[in-house]
């Protein structure tokens, strides 16, 4: 069966997702597109065999053209866009973050939670690149024993002018936050950013900084984000457990030896490093719609616990010290993280 | 637009493509199904929303409802699906091998330059994975000179009791073949096979082999070719060339310390290994083919020339000594290798 | 010019650096030997050609046929010993820790700079090897810019059954304290102990450790000490700097492909991993000390300076919190750490 | 004891010799030096606080003042002093190559045998490489199962302008020879060299050469010989057995990112990739003389031996084809190789 799918929000990475989602994997195809800018609506309509575009989300969540939606417009919109869904009965993924404040993340939880059956999954990537699957798979596996402690580095060659220090922690180490949490299957519980030697290439950006995450049995996992290295991007992760490790391996597909170096290719950008993780989770997520389940990927519950987290790493960025979160109970219509 | 593909032969390799296929990325579906097990095909097209079972090739290629055809059948049926194909004017995706004599090839590569455009491609997928692509862009872009020797090994973990030492050459170097008269840009002018001492894993099997070939600008290429080695499947390529080498990185996206060891997985089979290789041969021949153009993928003449190279070192393996290949003058049709 | 030796104390450690001195590389021989076990000092010195057994390492220092010192003893009797050494005008080579107190460690610097010149070093071992020294090389040669986090490891495939939680940082982060001094060539201005989830493996021991060092100039350095992980010996280090980053690699020196891995093997311990590190620095001793030129190797400072860090380490790892470190001025007799 | 050494032919490789022999580990010195340039013989024999300068190479055999003696001196001299030493009953080591003909090796062979003991060692250093101990350990340990194939490289970024072809064979490959016939504990029984694609780095140099040896048990080895790759120098092995293979690692120390890629060092000459196997080599050889036994390491039989295989290769080099390898049977005296 194919799914028809609805995109609200169609700037780069709604556009991608649109290229993703028509005549993609599993059947889907894209049926109708709003945006703030009716015009650019229009144009990604135009080139869509089969696609309208609509006057607004709103419209376009009624449509009864329109099975499951995906959500990719600017921010601050999304909480407004997944409750009408919710509303609706009708599955949708959501670009992160899920929403911009906790208040807006706890209402969409409850509404789902009221509701009583998932309809969001939420756009963190990183669960559907191979490397950081295989990186669970050893750890759930028991190759390394308990875990007892996590390296990570989120590495970018640059950011734009507009970047600023609390995007290091809420765009940035955002993914490092979900990720810890499903790769070991339980909550953060605390928060604590420590501010190195300033990086002279960042003009006045506090970059990098070291956060410490302290989990709900104890882990700790330190994070580096630096968002100004100049030689690429790089996403690194090593957990340490009780018998042994296990890391992410550098990605380059090929070895060059020449000028004295033997050396391999770093990726330019996330882009580059992480359009395949894009792919399968799009592709996954539709073959779970259009089959009528419940989506498995991060839900509602993730969304709002990273939302939570990352707050306690500004509030320790802005006033020092160790920020303890909390999530209050998990609803029993959402798994364990991980 | 929504490309209508024909699948003759759903053996394991022509279900996998069926999958890849039916609603698949830029829009094709199957619409039709023939095997020579008629109940297989019947009960693979039941499982396609869209699909019918027909009775023949024959029936499926003159059906006005398939846009294109892939041919997945046995080898020996591949000439006389390929030529239908050519005589209706339809694009075909034939697995290798194109055709399972010399002659036979040659017939197809008359056939489409008499028809005056290329309509054939050969499932050469190796051309589409990632790293050998990295390698050859390496290669082209003159990160390491120009080419003097190449250096390949092809194992496997294990081969089922009907291989036999032909096969060796013919279904397994078969690969080497190509992907050296594509990384190269040229032809493979002779071939030598040395046979070094024997597995005892192998039972009466000649493994492995040690295969020499020269190619047109006097490149010297060694491939190993190892089809019981246990640890798992593997392939290695390093390319030599005036000012450095480029090699193949093992695959492994995580490393594991345990044991008294750093480990990465190795790959279990060429399945684990090429995957996305397939996914992505694929998706660029429906691209292509559905946007009205000729296939840009290995042609008619890359499936001839390489049965050809591969009957040399035949010869070779059977009667010893150097073997030269004699290819005859590509006709304009078709591009340079590579 | 043969270096005339006398050893103080010839337990493991000992006896290894008698092996190392006799006859060793430069002209160095073994001429007196004195251990709080007289039978131990007597065999000792009856297996090398040239030496004899004094009654006390005071005896040892005075001897005439003594030109230089190395002190290998428990370490509560070292600032005896190298005090003796400075009051007698003699080159001492302490093993590490210089002295067990601040106050101890205050007491020889103190001397030395009465004396006017280095006469000391101590046994950073560390500094010796050459993956260290290509680390240090990259940084100091500006390859990554200037450094802004360090993040290292040090583990332990496991301890006896007298190791308690203070030797985690006593004994085992003394090394990075040392490392971190000379890698980055600034002092260490504060320290705080994290304790993470306890690994079973260690019984009651706290293990693992996260250490954190601040230095001068704002770099931040993350440390694991964990000793009990079972898989091997291993040492971590990477210096991510403004422009890039540099690493120690895997030290195995050949790649073993078998049952589904790549593997290389990991250090069984200390000794397999830097053998040649105590090889190398005993060599420069003797080169140097026998050419009448001060010490180059870590000296007294950098004894008292590693002492009080470690100090500062053991009060957080006690108490909690960020522990500053209060180390005075540095003597003009020293050079900056680096 | 200390063993008194006399060093023949004191160029650059000797004076490292003398370096390393002089107040060297296990207790040798240079006690007496020879040379055909005497000034250079005086002036070395100067820097020495033990050593004179004789008159010629049999006055340094003769003098009683002389335990062992080392010949560095010019290749077709060795000969001559070999046999002195052997009618001496001294020890020697001899660099290589023991003999510039077959017929030389051989009567050194003979006159060994004549003599009854084991008198001589062949300067083939890299059997005290650590990683191809490592190599031959893994082999001989079983950790591949019985090897089949050899996959070598020797890469030198460049060559003297009096390099010729006949030396890539006869000085470069000679290592390989040896190592081969170490590594696998056999003879090479066959050689055949081809010529690909000449490097246009290498002048009117036939550069590269892929040579194929065979072992007596049908294991088959190709060996890349490129003395003009520019990117530095490189050392590759990997032996490719039933169960599994191993390789050398790269034995960058470190790795670097930066501009764009993650980087380790390639060593510049043999000199860098090998120093500390010439130490091992000497020490042992020294560590056993002085103990009063015979020499350990590579024999006057491996010295013929891999003169034998040299001319084969040579022979195939002038010729081309295959040439087999007739060495005689192996005289009791001697070890099977490896």
């Amino acid at each position: 069966m194919t799914l028809d799918v609805g995109v609200i929000g169609v700037g780069m990475i709604g556009q991608e997702h649109v290229r993703r989602l028509d005549g993609g994997p599993g059947g889907s195809r894209v049926v109708a597109i709003a945006d703030a800018d009716a015009d650019r609506a229009a144009t990604v309509a135009g080139q869509l065999p089969g696609a309208k575009a609509l006057a607004s989300g709103a419209e376009l969540i009624a449509s009864d053209a329109v099975d499951a939606v995906v959500v990719t417009s600017w921010g601050p919109t999304h909480e407004e866009f997944v409750l009408a869904c919710l509303a609706a009965g009708k599955p949708v993924f959501c670009e992160k973050p899920l929403a911009t404040t906790q208040a807006a993340g706890r209402r969409i939880v409850d509404a789902e939670v009221a509701a009583g059956r998932r309809l969001v999954q939420v756009g963190f990537n990183r669960r559907y690149d191979p490397a950081h699957r295989a990186l669970k798979q050893a750890v759930d596996g028991g190759a390394i024993g308990a875990p007892l402690l996590v390296h990570c580095a989120h590495r970018n060659a640059s950011v734009p002018a507009h970047y600023t220090r609390d995007m290091s922690i809420a765009d940035t180490a955002i993914h490092e936050i979900d990720q810890l949490r499903w790769l070991l299957g339980q909550e953060i519980t605390a928060a604590e950013v420590f501010t190195p030697r300033r990086s002279s290439r960042g003009g006045d950006l506090q970059d990098p900084l070291l956060v410490l995450f302290e989990l709900a049995d104890g882990v700790l996992a330190d994070v580096e984000v630096s968002v100004n290295v100049h030689y690429g991007y790089e996403i690194r992760c090593e957990v340490s457990g009780e018998t042994g490790t296990v890391e992410l391996t550098d990605p380059a597909p090929v070895r060059i030896r020449r000028d004295g170096a033997v050396a391999g290719l770093v990726p330019a950008d996330w882009r580059e490093r992480f359009t395949l993780s894009y792919d399968v989770e799009l592709r996954e997520w539709v073959d779970t719609v259009a089959a009528g389940r419940a989506p498995q990927g991060p839900s509602s519950w993730d969304g709002y616990a990273a939302q939570v987290v990352s707050d306690a790493a500004l509030q320790s960025l802005h006033v020092g010290g160790r920020v303890a979160v909390e999530l209050g109970p998990r609803p029993d219509l959402y798994a364990p993280a991980g």
